[in-house]
Formats: structure tokens, sequence, C-alpha cells
């Protein structure tokens, strides 16, 4: 029998330990019978995505390499405002997930209100355009930035931030959070713990969704 | 190493042939080193889910099995207009999905619009109520009734009727299709390739779902 | 001539004291010439409705009662969650009539934005969600709560902070207040003349449209 | 005691034919105990109310009417295009029900879905705004035209048409009906006993939460 | 050649000041080859527009004068709450433009979230309806009200309260502001210097409209 | 004195013919004391934006133009789907303004509901999607493909179908039209003269705000 098409993750940033956190996100996904999970990094693309320009910018990047990427049998851009999501369907044979939008209607099947923990005050913006976008904005209690980069997101020291947050949004009506950025699925777990609501890692959420698009295509 | 908790998928109707269609529609999310998956007959309930009577009956019943179960790692409620979804979350501990959120959430992270086939005419009221209620219709482009039972809607002779419904839904906007009820998996595969849509089995959705919840944890 | 058909108003829950309340609220509207208005407690129903897993409890109870109960014009369900709605309106042949929802609509026909004072925090959340399902929550100012018992709410100690919650209200723009709890309407009067607002007793709104639709039939 | 204050219902246009039908319709509302309710022509308006401009020229004399009958228990306005109602809600004391809005609202606790029977085909368009501006367009499932006029709307004759215009709302989805125009009431019983669905006349609606708002004072 | 029609500009207040501020705010919009833009006062209408009553009183007024106006190419209601645009409409040969609508729909086209300053908080709760009505009001980051006079928002002193106001809508979210009255167009430019955020003065954005709708017709 | 900072007006596609009718588009707004208007073609674009992917493509060379055009007083990005939209915000000193938006917006200050003329029913599922994103979609009776190219858009024997697309809007309730492409111009006037609507040009609107923007500077 041959396997499973890969799924193909794609971090649009150039930035490596940002590709590393995605791996360690998905590697709970690699199963015995299951596809293989091949995490990529868009060399070319800037260091983080951080505004619409950098958007722009890679759009088209990530539309090329999903074209030339045949053998994937399911494709997820994980950065959780979803660039080039549009034009990557378009090109490819494959499934297309973006982590913005698997991260929210993930937690929307896990109960009613939806809160987001951003990395970056400067990011609440973008994210609430593109919920409106959706047509889903309803369904969100707020967002909380706790002013971490990537990397700093899994350090300990900034664990009571990620629970403060996430406590501000429960009081808002949260009944469900998503982490707003790929790479902080290092505390998914501790922080559902602390604070007892479920807590969607969105790079995890896109690849349960790959996973399942291969698996019932079986 | 202890195995993980199963999943348990509750058909909250008495019809045992429906139980058998769950189970087949699952199989796929059987993985060496995942989770057991266990369906279920909901025995007092009834045939069929029919009306918001019908749904208010159940309710209470699914409350008591999932109170009962604590075993499970994560529950599915197997009617796709989720009957009972809010009150057994309150006295569930593990992950309740139900495969109308998890259906339509999962169409809206393959696609932008999504078309609903349903069995009946009966049941497009209720549904759009309930899309409504979840803040989604705007992603809706429509629903088309098949007017088959559960049993038929695997016969090839029922084939070109949801094949029709498929394309009517297409030319409506719709660029993923639902399968408006348990049941109706095995024609999935069939009607993506014929279709060239994604179509998402509500059933594989939410069992999806609930695996990854249960995966994310390890 | 036959006496018009009495109007049912049921407390789902095995409170007395709440019935006894929901009496004294629909007083006003028991007219010479008018229909009779019989207030009944649900003796199986829990002693309050305090979440999702009681409205389920409580529904087929209410669905079963009112198919009992054919001699009634109209039914109103006393509780503003307004359990079990949909399914007795399936196996009733007279209208029923939910006080959630006649709180709201007729605050909506006497001003624009409406504002609801809750009698606990733990109530806005499913409230919330309820008007976003009716399509309404464009039209809802806020909620606020006094975090006291159906009990206390006719205290005079409490009244200030009915006052406050409605002078709150007020100030993010509600042009009228709904009580948003069965047993509340004693101090109605004295709130609408301290706030110069109008201000709705939801038992006393759904009884006026039970009367109104057998007084339309006359 | 003194004699509760009385509900003054105001034709806004000059067809005294059309008051006549707004007196029958609120018959049924003139209780042994309870307020008087006087019917009331705009001699100075126009003959109907047809356009916006129609509306904007009698929506001052409304308001200075209201201004000048400080007697008024209640007062309703009755013109489905509800014009001038903010306006007179300013200037008076007593409540201002608008024939619109009450219709609408009434149908909204009756069912979920409401359908609404114009006389005109030309009055859609403008109502639609309407029911946008109130927030509430995401309840009405449509409304058809029998392109009648009030007087002939009760001619049995015309009655076809208005069943006709029933049935097909009700395929569009409505659960309840609203007579879109003041001066139908007559064939509102008949209406729903055709047809199985609520039927609203708006009149009866509006003058009903005028009878109850008073009554709660008492 | 034969000029274009002129734009008339009508301040439906009776307050010559304003029309005066009015006149100098259009005064960049009169171009050599361009229309002539005639600003007036509506003599009987009241001193200032401060309630929905006000707004009803003028609506016939405003009707009356466009309707003797044929000879004007453009018409723009200078009143940002936009009395009697819809009866002006239909009496209308020629484009109406309401400040209010055009002033939104401009900054709309400038930016993604809209905020607003206000003179005073009295008028905030009637501009929501109105942009709930216009159906835009997921647009509109907020409302602050600066509490100072017309004549008083071009007074130095006044600035520092314009810059607050706007800083605190920028917080919110608005990435362009709107000047919510007609008069402050003086100090559209030192605002939109002082914030960096792209600012619109709506009798200038309604003057614009009415421009362009006369010079597209050439 | 300093002549104001021109319009500069970019065609996002290579094609040639679409960048003159743009110019066409643009002459009425070319005044004597007013900027010049500067059309231009993005030589490496494709030669049309048929698809999410060919505005992914042209969005970074928008995005690079627009940095290097520092001389530009206001920015139009002449495509319908308005690629690259908020990239160029980001980059740009001076306004950018897409001809999607002004189109729409535009049309929204002329009348209530708004219609679409489309040249390719390909184009219409992108452009809902757009409109709900902006928020606006309550505010669109809908659009109508003409099947036509933007060339034969010009062409006499088109014309009937323009009209044709434009009576069946009306129809649905559209009350002003908008041109749904660029480079269609040239029928406008007589399209508004045969249906008696306003009929809104979308390169026209744009550059009209483009050029308010410059002169409320002045």
């Amino acid at each position: 029998m041959t396997p499973p098409a890969p799924i193909l993750v794609i971090n649009p940033n150039s930035n490596p330990a940002v590709t590393a956190g995605i791996d360690r996100a998905v590697a709970p996904f690699r199963l015995a019978d299951g596809p293989r999970i091949e995490c990529v990094t868009l060399e070319q693309g800037p260091f983080g995505i951080e505004s619409a320009h950098d958007g722009a910018v890679v759009a088209p990047m990530l539309a090329a390499l999903v074209t030339e990427r045949r053998d994937a049998g399911a494709i997820v851009i994980a950065c959780f405002s979803d660039p080039g999501l549009a034009a990557c369907r378009e090109v490819a044979q494959a499934p297309v997930i973006g982590i913005g939008e698997a991260g929210m209607t993930t937690a929307m099947a896990r109960a009613g209100q939806v809160g987001v923990i951003a990395l970056s005050e400067g990011s609440i913006r973008r994210h609430w355009a593109r919920w409106r976008a959706l047509g889903i904005a309803s369904r969100v209690a707020g967002e909380v930035a706790v002013e971490a980069s990537v990397a700093d997101s899994s350090d300990p020291a900034v664990f009571p931030r990620l629970e403060a947050a996430g406590a501000a949004l429960a009081a808002e009506g949260a009944e469900a959070l998503v982490l707003g950025c790929a790479g902080m699925a290092d505390r998914r777990g501790a922080l559902e713990q602390a604070l007892g609501l479920p807590v969607v890692d969105p790079v995890q959420a896109a690849s349960a969704l790959a996973l399942s698009a291969i698996l019932a295509r079986a």
C-alpha cells in the first residue's frame, strides 16, 4: 500500500525558530499509520509577518511554492493572518488550510464565544478586520495582547501574562481560547489546565483538519 | 503507557442502521496509535430526530449518558441539529462536539461559502435557525434537500440526486459542501470527485476534532 | 356565551414563591370580560433554572404539560431563558409565548436600544447567546446584574441596586429596560418612575401578548 | 376610582374609511374595566401615506397632535411605516407605539421567521429599509404584495389573493404572518384559519401593547 | 457653452454662523471651470437640529425648498443627521447628498474602521441609530464628544479636546476620523496633521460627491 | 504658487486599452486649477485581473510602485477587486483609494440599495466576499453579469445587455447602480438616462475622492 501523501506545513516567514516551534506543535499528529508532516520555512519571506505589506509580499511566494509541491496531500499556511490563502487555494490541487481560519473555527466547534491571545497589540486590528471579513466577528469575545515575541512565549516567566490574558478574556465572556500566533503551542496544555477552558493552538487545529481531510479520503 | 481515553460517538436516535453508518464513517480515524472510537445508540431515543420536540426529548437523556461515561476522552453528539449540546458541555469533563457545528466550521476552514445537502425539506428551516443562532448564516450559500431517508442515501440510485443538489448549491455560490445528516459518509468521496468541490461529512468532521483534542493533550 | 379559554402561565421551576410573584405580576391583566389567567408551578422542575442543563431537563416536562392542557387558550412559559419554547410550540394548538422573547420584543416596540437588569452575573452570557440566536443582539445596549435572588428583588433594600443598574444601562444607551427574570414585577412601576424610562416586566409582557392573541380571536 | 386614561389611535392619513377599519380592529380590546380607545383621523394629512415624502409631511403634524393630547394614556400611530415615531416619542409623556414596529415584534414573539403581506409592491422596498434600520431584517422571511387597496382588502373576492400570498410566504419559511397595512384586520381570523399560521394585525398588536402599558401601571 | 448647474448646499438650521462655516468649508471646491456652489440658510428652521423632533420639523421644509430649486445641479443637506433625505430625493430631479452619509462613506473609502468626533454627547445615540439603519455600524470604531458648540469648535482653546477625542478613537481602532457636525472644517487639516490619520469633514465630503456627480455628467 | 501634487491612477493589469478607457473616464475631473491626473499601466502585471491569484501577484508590484511615486498627491488603484489596497496604504504617504470601495461607497451616498453590473459571472462570487468583508453586503441589492469584455462594454451592440442588467437590478430593489469594472465609463451617462437611476463609474468615483482629498488640503 502506498503511504498517504504528506501534509506540508509552511512557515511563511524566514525565522527558523518559528518553524521549529511549528514542528513541535504538530508532533502529536504524526501517527504510525498516518501521513508524514513536513514543516518548511519560506526562505525568501521576511523574518516576521507584521503588516498587510508583509502578507502581500509573501502571498505570491506561497502560491509559487504550493504550485510546485504537487506531492502534498494537504497544505497548511502557518501564519495567523492567513496570507495568500485564496490565491493558494486557486493553484493547489490539495486542500489548503490557514491556521487563522482553522484556529477560530475549531474553537467555535468547542464552545460559544471565543477569546484570542495575541503576542502584540499591533496585530489585533488586523485580526478583527479578518474576523469581520469571515463573518465570524459575532463569535469573538475579545482579544488581549501579552506583548511578547514568539520566542518569549514559551519562556516560563511569560506564562503569568498568558494566564492573565486568558482570565481577562474569560471575564469578557470567552468560553474557549485561541493562541493568536504560530509557535505558542508549548504552553497550550498548561494554559488549558490553569484556566479550565479549552485552549486551541492554531497550528495544531490546522494540522488536524489537514490530517482529517487526508484520512477521510482513505 | 496507558492508551488514550476513547472517543464516544453517540447516535441520539434509536435506529441501529444509523449507528452502523456512523461507525463506517469514523473507521478511517481509527489509527494504530490513536484513541479507540466507540459508537453507541441512544436506546431510549426516538427512531429519528425530526423536530424540536424530538431534540428536547433526547437532550436530558444525552446529558445523563454523558454524565455517566466519565471514561470518555471526547464525546461526539452525532445528530446534525446538535440536540442537548450546551447541556452536555455543562455536565461533561471531556470536550463535547456536535456534528452540526463541526461539519459547518470544518467546511468554513476549507472554503468561503458553504452549501448543505439535506435529506428532507423539513429540516432546512431548523438548520437556518441554528446557523443564525451560531452567527454563521452569512457563510451559508444555501441548502438543498434530496428527499431521501438515511438508508436510501447510500443507494446508488440516489447518487444523481446528491450530485444535482451539489451542483445547484455550487451555482448559488457554494465553494464547499456539507452532508446535512449523520449517515451519509459512504458517498462523500464519490460526490467530492464528481463535483470538484470539498465535501465534508459532519460525523467525520466531529470525530477528527475529537481526535485532535485528544492528541493535542498528549 | 362561553367564556374565553384561559391563559396558562407556567413557572418551570418548582419554587412556589416564584409562582406567587408571577401571579401578582399578571393580576392587572385579569379583566372583567377577559380570559381567566391561571398560574401553575412545574412541580417536578428544579428549584431554579440556572443552567442550560436545567433548561434541557424541564423542556420535555413543559412539552408534556402543554400537550395535556388542551383547554388553554394561550400558554406562557415564565422563565427568561425560554426553555422548551420550540418544542412546546410544536405540540400546542394554542399560542405559546416565552417571557424572554416577549419581554425583549415588547421593549423593542417601546424604544430603540434595550437594557436588561439581571439578577445574577451568571445568566448574562446565556442571555446574550439567546439574543444573538434571535437576531436581536444589535438592539441590546447592555445587561447589568444586581446579584440578588428573586425573593430579594422586591426587598426595599435592594431597590437602590436596581436603580443603579438601570442608570448604568441608560448611560450605555438603553432607552427602555427589561427586568431579566420572572418575579421582579413588584418593582417595575417604582423603577420606571425613578429612572424616567419605560420598564418592561417580561411576565406582564408575555401575558399581555397572550391576552391579545385571545381577544383578537373574538 | 378614576377611569384609566384613554388610548389614542391616530390614523395619519385623512381617509375616514381607514379610520373606520382601524376602529373595527381595536373593538375586541375595548374591555369593561379597561381604558377607552379613541380612533382619530389626521384631517390635514394626505389621503394615503405612500412615500417617504408623505411620511415627512405628516411627522410634524403628528408630533403637534401628540403634544396637544396630554390626556392620552398611550398613543398608537396607525400607519405601517411608523411616520414621525421618534419625534412623537420625544414630545409625548405617554408611551407611543407604531403599528409597524408593534406588528413585527409581536409576530417575532409568536414564531421564528416572519412573513408580511403588503397591499402594494411599492411599499416593500420601504419596509425592508425600515427592518434593516430596526435590526430585525434577519427575522423577515419575505414580503408579498396582493395589489389591492385598503378598501378592497376586506372584499371576499380579494381573500384568495391574501391566502396565496400567505402560502407563498410560508413556502419561503414564514412561521407567522403580519398584515402590512392598517385596515386589514377584518380578514385576520379567516386567514389564520385558512393557513394554519399565526396572523398578526398590526393595529391590534399596537393597541394591545398600548393596553398592556396602561394596565401594568395600575 | 452653458456653465454647469450650481451645487445648492442647504443649512437646515437658521443659524447664519453655521452657514458661514459651511461656506468656508466648500471654498476649496469652487474651481475655475466647475459649478458654482451656493450655501443657503433654512430661515424657518430651528436655530439648531438637536432632536428627532427638530429633524421632523425641517424635513418638509427641506422637501419644499428642494422642489422649488429645480435649477440646482446637485443638492447637499448640511446636517450630520441627514434630516428629510429620503423625502428630498423623491421630489428632486438632481442628486441629493446628506453630509452624514457622505462623511461616513468617504471615510470608509479611505480606511477600515471609522471614528467620529461629536460636538455633544446627546447626538451620539442618534448617530448610532442611523449607522445601524444604514447597515454600516460594523465599520464604526466609536464616537467621542468634545462638548463644544459649533462656534467653539474653531476656537484654538478647543483644539486639544478635538485632538484628545481623535487619539481616544484611534486607540479604539479608528483608522480615519469624521467630524460629526457641519461647521468644523476649519480644524480638519490641523487635526489630520496632529493625529497622522485621515480626517474627513462631512460638508466637504458631500460637496465633493455633488461636484463629481455634476462633472461626470459633462 | 506650486501646483497641487498629481493624482496617480494605476491600472494594475498590463492591457493598455484598459488604461486608455480609464484615461477617458477621468477626463472630466481634469480641471483648470486642479491637480494633474496621470494614468499608468502596471507593465509587469497580467493582462487582466481575473482571480485571487492575479490579485496576489500584482499586490507587491503595486506596493513597490506606490513606494516609488512619492510625488503623488493621491493614488487610485483602478481594479474593482482592489488588489493590494491595505499594503499600498501602509507604504504610501498619500491617500490610496481603491475603485471597488470608492464605487460602492459613492453609490451608498446616492441611494439606499446598490446594484452592480459585472462584466462576467466569474467575478460575482469574489465581489460578494469583498462586500461581506467590508461590512456593506446588506446594502447590495444584487449583481448581474453582462458577459462582455472591457473592450466590448463600450460597443453599442452591448448596450441593451447593460440596460437589461440594470433593469433586472432595479427590479431586485437597486436604487443606484455601480459599473463593476474599470473601463466602462463611456456608457455611464447613457445608462443613467435610459434607466432613470444614478449610475456610478468606479474609476470616476475614486478619482473624485482623490481629487477632493487634495482640494481639501488646500
